[in-house]
């Protein structure tokens, strides 16, 4: 169809290419493929009747204020609950450090529309969250990429990169997404060390820091930089890091609620920019999720997160380890949603996910959390999502295709 | 607090000041004043009740599918009733035609992202819509504004502005924000045929369409440009307008529901915007929305809304009868939300707004609604918000001041 807005479309248009995730997911309505594509949560885990009875009450006691217009920075009372529930790992921030965002997803573009222009430069690791890059896109980013290994970013690929003069260093230390990698401590105190050396600033990235299976839980990059920063600052804290989490993954997707925290003047400009991109978040949501907050709901809701993905990454590791053939290897996480998989040099996994799909089988190809290249012979496995019986069959399915192109 | 991200602005935010009315929303958080400046729906009219039992039904039925991350593009039952909807204005679209925005401002910001280089020029009535600026300023916009009146644009000031090549025209035809003025049909005629010759697309933006108090519904661009349209085109409808319109003034604001009807193409490259916007909609409140737009349920509510701001519309009427000095001229407009008052040449309505902030009573001035000038003696006044006793007792405040003043 040829209309007056064809020729209209504006030059960011052509970095917004469609999603290679969002492409998948669509795979995930034939209900015969088993998807380890997706990054879903589980169903089974969202607390449907307390999400209920929290609705009821804010219906019942607050109706006519929960379907008002709110304010651009989110809900004071869920604001508050976010500064207390930080001070329990150490950061202390107030609420005017605090910001609500419609899901992560909307972080990551309000910080892009905050500050970056065409052409600039955000330092990130190799490989990397595909959101983060379609988000930046928008703004025209170029990005340099650091070859990362289990612990995260190298330190000497990451001191030969700061000198393109990077805008920020973009980082998910815990459980990333694609890999499921933790970033060491060591190496955390590095790049804060560098960061600060460099004057380069850092988005943390956090949405899985909470569903640690096995292991210590490691202090966030935020934190880190409050406690060696050398900037004569007053802030509660460093103020370097602007730091981003998400309801999706304790709570629920289905709300779109997220926070980001930063200095006050960062957060006093992303809510400018929020103002134009969408006035400001749902209140209902907003009051619902704030009274099922309350009382350490979260705290005890993520034990029961923890227990079921826990049992999903055994199964699925158990899985590999029966039906993989050689040459083939993986990670093991200490917690999120994701696992890496590396198979032999000479596989593309882009060619290879057409095989799987005639077997009924999805996964994540690795090159496109590649911006510099690279990652052909990688593929993203999701264990949130499918029931321990359905990964025992993906993965026999997938072992199957495997042995046919090896 | 000096960190290390203060330096580090993009261009565009210089562009992106914050917004006036932002700022007198907050006086409304004053108990004291009586606030006409923001527009805010009456919250007395929110179906709390039916959104309720929505909400439990679609908790109880699927509470693990609404809470779960949808698809970029809005909850397929949602877009389906918008169809139909449409369709009883003569609409004729199908669901590839519509997608769910997070609010009518996403809409606009996603046409911005879509459709807006920097320096691009949009063709505005003068006044316009300061949210639409507001998200079109972060894609450094330029715009053309055209002189208007009682029934809309002027045709030869259009005429004259499409001389200078604007990507688009942006109009709200019914109950304009910030007038209340309503286009004339002749003039939707006529600008849909100068568009047409002058092959420059619309955006109708519709979010008061329906609470129209008196007189006839008139025909929307949208259904003007279908009918009239020269293009070869196989589209169920013309294809140059971009239509939006909102849940937040027919059923509430609280729920950050919108939907934007377009050409499918243009819907793809919007949906490929959101993507990286905020990924998706809350699933949980289309559903439920969803769940309560069955059965006619806003065609009956529509009735509601309109009785209760007919009748605040003619109290502030008769106020402003009562108690405005001579040398203040105001409109009668024939449905929304607002009326526009204009004083004499020689008042500032800027400099009013702090002598009225004294005697407890808000409004917003005419000149942020005019991109290139003008309005400094208008003002607009919200009559859908404050109850009655209340429009009754700001008006006589606002009286008390301008006889101090005129």
């Amino acid at each position: 169809m040829q209309t007056l807005w064809d020729h209209r479309y504006a030059l960011r248009t052509e970095s917004m290419s469609s999603s290679v995730i969002r492409e998948l997911l669509k795979l995930t309505t034939d209900p015969e493929i088993i998807s380890f594509a997706g990054g879903l949560p589980a169903p089974s885990v969202f607390p449907v009747e307390a999400f209920k009875k929290a609705a009821i009450r804010v219906l019942d006691e607050r109706g006519s204020e929960a379907l008002q217009y709110g304010t651009t920075e989110g809900h004071k009372p869920l604001r508050d609950w976010i500064v207390e529930y930080s001070a329990q790992f150490g950061i202390n921030i107030n609420a005017d450090n605090v910001m609500i965002s419609s899901g992560s997803q909307q972080g990551l573009d309000l910080i892009g529309r905050v500050f970056i222009n065409p052409g600039d430069c955000v330092l990130v690791e190799a490989p990397t969250y595909l959101g983060a890059l379609q988000a930046w896109n928008a703004y025209q980013a170029d990005y340099v990429s650091v070859e990362s290994d289990e612990y995260g970013m190298k330190i000497d690929a990451l001191e030969d990169a700061m000198r393109v003069g990077p805008k920020f260093i973009y980082l998910l230390p815990n459980f990333q997404n694609p890999t499921g990698r933790t970033m060491s401590l060591e190496r955390r105190q590095q790049v804060v060390e560098i960061a600060q050396r460099y004057g380069v600033p850092i988005v943390e990235d956090d949405p899985y820091g909470r569903l640690r299976f096995e292991g210590e839980h490691l202090p966030s990059v935020l934190g880190l930089d409050s406690e060696c920063t050398d900037l004569a600052c007053k802030a509660p804290y460093g103020g370097n890091v602007i730091y981003l989490s998400t309801f999706s993954k304790i709570l629920a997707p289905g709300l779109r609620l997220a926070w980001i925290i930063a200095p006050e003047n960062v957060i006093s400009m992303l809510v400018k920019a929020k103002q134009g991109a969408d006035l400001n978040t749902a209140r209902f949501t907003q009051m619902t999720t704030a009274e099922v907050c309350k009382d350490g709901f979260i705290n005890k809701h993520v034990e029961v997160i923890r227990k079921v993905y826990r049992e999903r990454r055994d199964t699925m590791l158990d899985c590999l380890d029966e039906h993989m053939p050689e040459g083939v290897k993986w990670n093991r996480p200490e917690g999120g949603l994701f696992l890496w998989v590396a198979l032999p040099e000479h596989i593309d996994t882009t060619e290879l996910l057409n095989e799987a799909l005639k077997d009924k089988v999805a996964f994540i190809p690795g090159a496109p959390f590649f911006p510099g290249g690279g990652g052909h012979n990688n593929m993203r496995l999701n264990f949130s999502f499918s029931r321990p019986e359905l990964i025992n069959e993906g993965i026999a399915r997938l072992g199957r295709v495997l042995k046919r192109e090896l």
